[in-house]
């Protein structure tokens, strides 16, 4: 068996993590399999060299801060090989220029286009455990590039495919993926496995467990990812191309409370509106989530969006600069909002679903705000206020617990 | 012109102090000279990778210790770009593998084989500043070697010869070499210029301002080096091949406390004596310093020899485990003691020199223990709590200060 597993920061965070990690897998490596190990940095390293490189520029090039945080990384590997060494077990750590990482050429956001695998396989027949630095590759002008947060779990899954291996374990805080966030909903059930799809719409709703790039890669690839826990030994999520009628009707119910309203009121009727309305905010590089636009009347139209709660002040600074040009009445941001979503492969085949949950919704008095929906998943915002209220809500009426 | 300058730890110790470096550098940049700047790790950073090292292993692999270390430069390095950056300078950081760093397999200990200047020849005509890291190098197995302690001198003065730079910039936190340490001799003058040969017995008779490797490739290949403080904008030391007639009679006084004496008494006085006492420190790895045999009488004969004080114990150890074999009465340790030496060129050409020198010692009632000489230095040993006067009488007998 050839098995990588891969580690966070918080799993590394203190001496003691750091030879419990250690321990973990070399347990692995004593039965017999070969063992690839991905680390991201220790701790909060990468915010403090982060926050270094501001105390001496304003704005510091992307390509430098690249080469600054990567070595985040390349300390956590190289401790983990020394730590093994301590267990007397033959253990070598590699950085993304000795494994042969390539990417994309984006500082900040690349993305893997090739990763060459003698090195590792030339050092696993040695019968070593080969350590890793997630989280970066080198781009074609032999640069440093890092992949974006949640990059090490990428570089996980990118090896696990890279090298045919038998398994891909993430270890995270938690022991797999919930039903609902059990700080919510006390009654969430841990689910054995889930489907790549699912996955992505969890991950990207607020249950983020494993970052998005790396389960579209997953996906991609057909890597099968077990997401467990580094704190004990239970059994943890399995994610893979899951398939059968008896699929559960709904995977989860997941809360998302770091979204905001933004309703433009009083906008003209005519072709071109969202075009324009939407190029602006993509230009500045805001992310916009769901959209409703009102059916128009008298001329006129309203369209409103939600985008994550850091981006509203400078949308709707944009949007007053540009409202000669847009043509609207008013522009209304609304903070106090959650996004709530139901998420099961099971919905495509099986029409009651949303009305299930409306009617959950409705005899607990809670008000729906927008609706979006797509094969798998069904979204609405609510109040936040009410938003953990609404998740036990819909997690009981899906009987989710059992 | 070309000039590589090189800043240790100490001149980066603060957001401030880096600022302080990068103002500094970019001045050179904007007359128009082409700039390459060596760096060491941010302050105590070493140190600290050393300690966490620890914490996970009593003896950590020198290869992965080397990978661990190696980042504290590169931290260095990207955040002098990011400095730069905001000084509207185009920088640009490289790590042994983007340079092309190539050194012996050796790790904590490896020498530069050959540099690769294409890469950094190839910014430089796109007028950045480069920044290499300092003290490391890849070796043939395409892992990360480091120089030893001092090594980022080695790195400036090996990049210099590489580049066949006009000059080579070690900044410190002292403006030049002395005639004496002035903490102990205030009148101590500071030299204009000094030989290699000179520096290389100051250097390692405790007078360390340039690593010994360094000086030793600055002699090889004939690169000029300029000692100076990066506090203050003083004309530093010029350290080149000097000649010519006028040369000074010693260029300075240098005082070595961290040493011990070690007597081996009564060893049997016939031939191999030396050599299997000697073999055997050689084989642990321990650097003896001075020897001193007395002639032998009654077939019996002592020798002394001195070493760095911490290897004293290990060595009077030794000394206990192989008395049988070695057949001697006694091993004692003298702890008080220090080594002081004058020093320089001048010297060759005039046989004054040892005599004005016990003379002055001789009238300060200070006692010599030891005696060695090259062709450029006389060495004593004396009580260690007399070394600082015995430095103050030899600098005024020489009248160094004028």
């Amino acid at each position: 068996m050839l098995i990588v597993k891969k580690f966070g920061g918080s799993s590394l965070a203190t001496p003691a993590r750091i030879i419990a990690v250690a321990r973990r897998c070399v347990e692995d490596y004593r039965k017999g399999d070969d063992v690839v190990v991905v680390l991201s940095a220790i701790g909060k390293t990468t915010d403090e060299l982060i926050s270094l490189a501001r105390q001496v520029a304003d704005r510091p090039p992307k390509r430098e801060v690249d080469m600054l945080i990567s070595t985040g990384e390349q300390v956590a590997a190289a401790i983990m090989a020394i730590a093994m060494s301590a267990l007397d077990i033959r253990a070598v750590s590699l950085n993304a220029f000795q494994v042969g990482m390539k990417t994309t050429g984006s500082y900040g956001n690349a993305r893997f286009r090739r990763i060459d695998t003698d090195r590792i396989r030339h050092e696993l027949e040695d019968r070593k455990i080969v350590i890793v630095t997630g989280f970066q590759g080198i781009n074609k002008y032999d640069d440093v590039t890092t992949l974006g947060r949640g990059g090490s779990d990428t570089t996980a899954v990118a090896l696990a495919s890279a090298l045919q291996a038998d398994a891909c374990e993430i270890y995270t805080d938690v022991d797999g993926i919930y039903t609902a966030d059990p700080r919510i909903c006390p009654n969430a059930r841990k689910l054995p496995e889930i489907s790549y799809d699912e996955m992505l719409d969890l991950a990207s709703l607020g249950a983020a467990v494993l970052h998005n790039r790396a389960v579209e890669m997953a996906k991609k690839y057909n890597v099968t990812v077990v997401v467990r826990s580094s704190m004990n030994r239970n059994e943890g999520t399995v994610v893979r191309e899951v398939t059968g009628l008896e699929r559960m009707l709904i995977s989860g119910v997941a809360l998302d409370k770091n979204v905001d309203r933004i309703a433009v009121i009083g906008l003209r009727d005519e072709p071109g509106t969202a075009f324009r309305l939407f190029s602006l905010f993509a230009k500045a590089g805001i992310n916009i989530d769901l959209i409703l636009q009102s059916s128009g009347h008298d001329g006129m139209k309203d369209i409103a969006f939600t985008l994550a709660d850091g981006d509203a002040d400078e949308a709707l600074e944009l949007l007053e600069k540009n409202k000669a040009r847009l043509r609207f009445r008013t522009a209304e941001v609304q903070k106090d909002v959650a996004k709530l979503s139901v998420v099961g492969v099971g919905m495509m085949s099986n029409p009651g679903v949303a009305a299930k949950m409306f009617e959950a919704l409705y005899n607990e008095g809670i008000n729906i705000q927008m609706i979006s929906t797509s094969e798998i998943r069904i979204t609405v915002l609510v109040d936040e206020r009410e938003g953990e209220h609404a998740v036990r809500a819909v997690h009981d009426a899906f009987e989710l617990s059992e």
